[in-house]
């Protein structure tokens, strides 16, 4: 039915983020870490809304519950209840490698030469096509699509080392971007990248330690922030408590600066910085490198909304509410017979007239892909009266695809990529466009440590051909 | 299933809306109404969430759609093709009278000696009890607990005068709060209580006519919005254009203040004044009555928010982001087994440690219920380092039930009902709490026309004894 | 989705039967009657698989649950444990009027001036036209498209008299074939029209009283069977026992002989003959009506299956399987992009070639509807190496359209209406075609008592041309 | 929801079978497996209904569509759209190893050195233990718990080699029974064990082939049957025809005798026999080693039937149907809260009391397994008035559980297993009981090619300890 129905997402025009995850160790015999995990997936949603899992170990064997949609429709009382254990994995996903289809959700769970073992993986590997080609030679048998299942294999084939030495083995051979969680026996081990390009952090709630794709997760529960894991970290959680391993490490670190931009929610510390703080700066720096004048500036709502309240303070404009975001817009919505122009905005976003009528307006958003939403917006701005209408976004032009875990489309769809800002600026039907510069936003988030290269700068992992192009199923 | 797992509702301590709705009536051939319903529905989707539907005419028989759930639960491709026609109306509702039953989704249509007829209602009538039992009476049998079913049925009764007359003998009869869209033959009529207790506003695409409860509901669709039905109005719309009947005139208009408080969209005008224009005077309103001192001003989202934004203008103290809200908790959370102190909050809210840790904080919403919502978002604040925190509600204390078509509760769940404000701040515990004034309310709508009779003033219309409880099924 | 699926249903050239219909009465605490009606209702699901639904009193109010689908697919444990109660009714439907619609599931429940009152309706009046006309001048409104709407709507026009007066006043309007069971307060009344049409019969489990379409669902409760209700008896059944009312007796009786060749189940006693026998009895009397020569007496299963056995002992051939039925077959089925002949039949019968292979086969079924069925049978077995097929039919050409609840299409779908038998038998291929004859046919049923309508004889009742057309919705 | 409801499935106290499988090889571009597949399943079905899978491949890559639950509900229009090309196998599922879980489903489908795989296994292997402990050793992960995913890791394993060599080479590691269908790039393969244990056949539509479990789903497509697959060879399907290779041979066969007493359907022929005259057969043993007196021979349906004609033919004593069949009956059947003897079978089975009251009755049924179905039938008959009961069974005590895909249950679930027959007797409450001898048995079909192992005689193929307890999730 669904895939009949064109479909008007939210975010059609918006990168696309890979995933979160989630694990979570207890000693305590009350755990019951299938809640937990329930309540960290709710909290991580907004990474990915495609499909939810959790693999729960009572310590003997392992059970999985996974299935497509959002974790409320996932999980229930009864797949929660069927799900009993101290220690567990969880993940929720936005396709990215891997077509979309049920066989491809996550966390990954086999049983190998040590007994069962469960994977979940954030951010997306470059060299899949060569890791795959090695393990099939040997003999190994793929039934998904996924880079978790080379993983997971690879993490079979150690089988002679301790756990977390065959963890450090398998991580040192994988290439791009990984942030993983990882359950076996009563064991519990993340993992991040040498780059750090996808984010990881580790919280405890009582005596229950947790690990994160984001914070936020750790406010749901009530548990404390411990600390982010560092890149190339492998931390390992078990009876004798907390240890680390360190791969070895990267030249430079490479932190996607999109989870600062738009992915990660405002609440959560990632690295050190609180997002919604980012993002204010962010929208002061904007501030500075916008030289019009005008009468309000206006968020387009959720993420344009931290940005605007620091663009609206440097640079002393009002900030208001411009445009309602209409919060039932779900995945699917049916296309009227009747044409109507702008639709895809109209059922998400309304201008509120009174705010915007006649006055000159600053709009603030985070990125542009296509192009195609924001030319929408602009007209139903223009539609509700404003005079002027600037637009502030605060990241640099997107020119190049990410190959890291991100679905920024392939290059072509990339309006940046062979068009200037000029043209850009009138397709999409605006006074003045202004593009946040590169060095206003490494300003913003006060360090040199993030990877710039759908920025047109270096990519700091180098991809094989193999796998510049997604596989299909 | 779902009566099992103890929902978490995202606005379980707010007052409930009962209804939107939504008629369309066009003359051309290739419109169809259905999609435009869709639309429309969707746009008003935060009226009600229990349950949608949709009758629509082709000029000879009615086909109904309705389903519990959302517009985009209850609707796919298939069934809005399968209401062909091109006039019709629809409604979302939250139940107020009638229990939550599928028998009971809107709009009602049914055969009498006119033909199909059908009826969509938003509000609630005080004498249905009397009307029911002179309706049986007669020999009219009721099938659904709805006053809609009554109304329908007095109108079946006038079968001998022409369609627009037995409209208004029909809406001459009912006493309470009404907005209604009518349809029979080909012919859309809207009717409007004398009291104006409900909203109700006409629009126009190209040359078709709309009626909505709401005006947002224009902007997505493309139409312009013409005029607000005015109280004690019937709107007939046919082949001879729109033509007004005019019911006894109120000796008051009571428009109920809460649809700006609280129920309708920020992007909305109704009878005059934008939503989120008279949200921010109330907020400023507000800011002249607070006598504290703080650092920032912080809205509990999404109702608070415009709030916020007039008083932190008016009392001159920043506007920041505070709490985050989840926006993907729907009507199912799964309760924990692990005690969870606050649970309800935090799954929905989380607070942005860096904006009000150490910092001195006024929290902006627009009611308190039944308080113990407040009081957890209040611990989640002090949990973040809130130093200080002082509530400031943009609406006087709810002290007396509505009998009109908001579910505010029954009075023992009020707690202003009884207790001083001092006692409630301390329920709650924050530093200082602020009520708005029945006088600062007034100033902020700029009219003597509202309802009040939730904060202790008059009833405007008298309820029966019978009526002033709820019917069970 | 159903909808588009080209749907091969088991018996789509067969009569439908109209609906089962199911009371209890008990005035023990402890008997749950939904629990009962359940089972009662599954035993009654060959009488309508579109719809099930149950009303259950629990002497104060009522409450409803019906759905589309099976009785296992409209009911589960929780819906069963809503409707407490010790009265109550229940209904299994094919639509015969009334439109496949929700709304149109019955039994139908409404307040009146005696409170809540339902009904459920094995049947089709023949006079709904005009009273329904009747009825909406004097100001009723009809939401669905049933006669059942119709009887509600009068009974709760007597609403100054007594129940059972009132129902016997409603009964005496009423024209056509009804079998009702109705609830009102905490009595359970069956009602059964003067001609007998349909069946109803009375049952005891213990102390609780049982109404049902027939005595295979005593059978399934461990019920006794006590009587058949007379044809124009209404029986009332409350504290003070069961008693009886009669309505003015028609001028001969006209049970539905089609309970006997193919509606009924063979366990089934109705009005005092065992189906079984009466169907063996009807391949007695076609086996001496069949002049032909044979190796082989094949049923066409089920209903063929007692006739068969009657023709084998009394023609003195042998008896054998050689079709087999597919009994996962369900209301839909998916046509395949190939072409494929007979597919409507191959889904669900296969010969068993060892049987009729280079034998003379007699096939015995029980009506020829269009004979496009047939005809796809006879080629199996033709491709299956039947050396001569004979086919006979227990019933005489249905050559009129019933009006009285049994949907045998429109008289230009009845082959016999416009054809021979010569020219049917050319049509479905077989060496002989014999249809019992009338008297063999009321041999067999031993009475006098039948309708033969749609054989060619009189209707009993007669049809205003208003009714003799489906309505439409 | 289901798991809640007490289920009485109509087979609880029968052996259950393992699996049907089904293959489909096309050279003509218009050929749609997924139609062919999706017939074929449908006639099948009564060899598996928890889950059903196909996996079609358009010769370049492979696409699988699984789900639990019935054909019908597992597949429709859209997900066979989704499966396009000429080449495809497909699997109905009960449960014997691996969980009932949707990872569990069939056919699998895997990526390996040579591409895609799909593998569908009907039987149950004795060496799975030692197999996965071997192959983990190497490196081969699990994800789901079945016997086939074994198959596919070691056939993965034989990279260097041609497709059928590898088939050949990964079959002859295999211990157990098993049928296979394997697709590989364009290939088509099926395989039999050398015991013979499962059946396979191979049929013919025009120029299609088709690989099928039993002969019926032949008739359903208008296929031809061309023959039986040998015990032990190996079929191997592509442009250049069928070629063979065969297995090492057995020592003997050892056909599952359990496919012509109980679970195949009627109209196949498997090995040369056709299952519903073989029934007949044993039927006419059944007669000439019962020595007792009766006036009617009754069948438990279905599978009595054709055993019960046999039966009545050699003992000149009349055949009647004298217990319907609720076919309505499905997989959930919620318990009623008044307790009720013997619901179990009453909800399935209902008597004709004309048939058995006042008479001596002989019931013919397949097997006993627990005894209390049998029990509960038996007391149905007596409360029908039966004055004696002789129940005459078509197979021998089952004193043994099978290790090779038939769930007879647990050894000390057989009441056979440590009871006399004398004891079965007053058990179930029959006057006397009369299994059918081995010899009866054997004369019956005529052949010494079938395995007794279930009746107490040698095990076939030995069972390692290790696989001699099903494996838990």
């Amino acid at each position: 039915m669904k895939e009949r129905n064109r479909v008007y997402s939210g975010n059609d025009d918006k990168p696309k983020e890979a995933c979160g995850v989630f694990g979570v160790y207890s000693t305590q015999e009350e755990t019951n870490a299938a809640d937990l995990i329930y309540m960290g997936l709710y909290a991580l949603q907004h990474r990915g809304q495609e499909s939810a899992g959790m693999v729960v170990s009572d310590g003997q064997g392992m059970k999985a519950h996974r299935g497509m949609g959002l974790v409320s429709q996932v999980f229930d009382r009864d797949s929660i209840c069927r799900l009993p254990g101290r220690t567990g994995i969880g993940h929720v996903r936005y396709s990215t490698t891997g077509a979309s289809y049920p066989i491809n959700t996550q966390p990954l769970m086999g049983r190998c030469s040590r007994g069962f073992v469960a994977v979940a993986h954030n951010g997306n590997l470059v060299n899949t096509t060569a890791l795959g080609r090695e393990l099939v030679e040997k003999g190994s048998i793929f039934q998904t699509t996924t880079d978790t299942e080379v993983i997971l294999n690879l993490l079979a084939g150690f089988s002679k080392v301790p756990l977390d030495e065959a963890v450090v083995q398998t991580a040192e051979k994988l290439s791009g971007a990984f942030s993983l969680v990882i359950i076996s026996g009563d064991t519990l081990i993340g993992v991040r990248d040498p780059y750090g390009m996808r984010p990881l952090c580790l919280g405890k709630l009582d005596d229950i330690y947790i690990l994160s794709s984001e914070s936020c997760a750790f406010t749901s529960l009530g548990a404390k922030f411990v600390r982010d894991v560092r890149p190339g970290e492998i931390l390992v959680i078990n009876r004798e408590g907390v240890h680390s391993h360190n791969l070895k490490p990267a030249e430079k670190k490479a932190l996607c600066v999109f989870e600062y931009i738009y992915f990660a929610r405002p609440d959560s510390v990632i690295d050190g910085l609180n997002v919604h703080q980012v993002r204010k700066e962010l929208g002061r720096q904007l501030a500075k490198e916008f030289s019009g004048e005008a009468d309000v500036v206006v968020p387009v709502p959720d993420t344009g909304i931290s940005t605007a309240l620091g663009f609206s303070e440097a640079a002393g404009i009002p900030y208001d509410i411009g445009l309602i975001k209409n919060t039932y817009v779900g995945r699917t919505f049916i296309q009227p017979r009747q044409e109507m122009r702008d639709l895809g905005v109209r059922i998400k976003l309304s201008p509120v007239e009174k705010v915007v009528s006649n006055r000159r307006v600053v709009i603030i958003d985070d990125t542009i892909v296509r192009g195609t939403t924001s030319a929408n917006i602009i007209h139903l701005l223009r539609e509700a009266g404003a005079r002027e209408v600037h637009m502030c976004i605060s990241s640099p032009p997107i020119t190049h695809p990410c190959y890291y875990g991100i679905d920024t489309s392939v290059r072509k769809e990339l309006i940046a990529s062979d068009h200037t800002v000029e043209e850009i600026r009138r397709f999409i039907g605006v006074d003045t466009l202004t593009y946040l510069s590169v060095a206003g936003l490494q300003k913003a988030v006060q360090q040199d440590l993030h990877c710039l290269a759908c920025f047109g700068r270096e990519y700091p992992i180098s991809i094989s051909p193999d796998d510049s192009k997604q596989e299909e199923e």
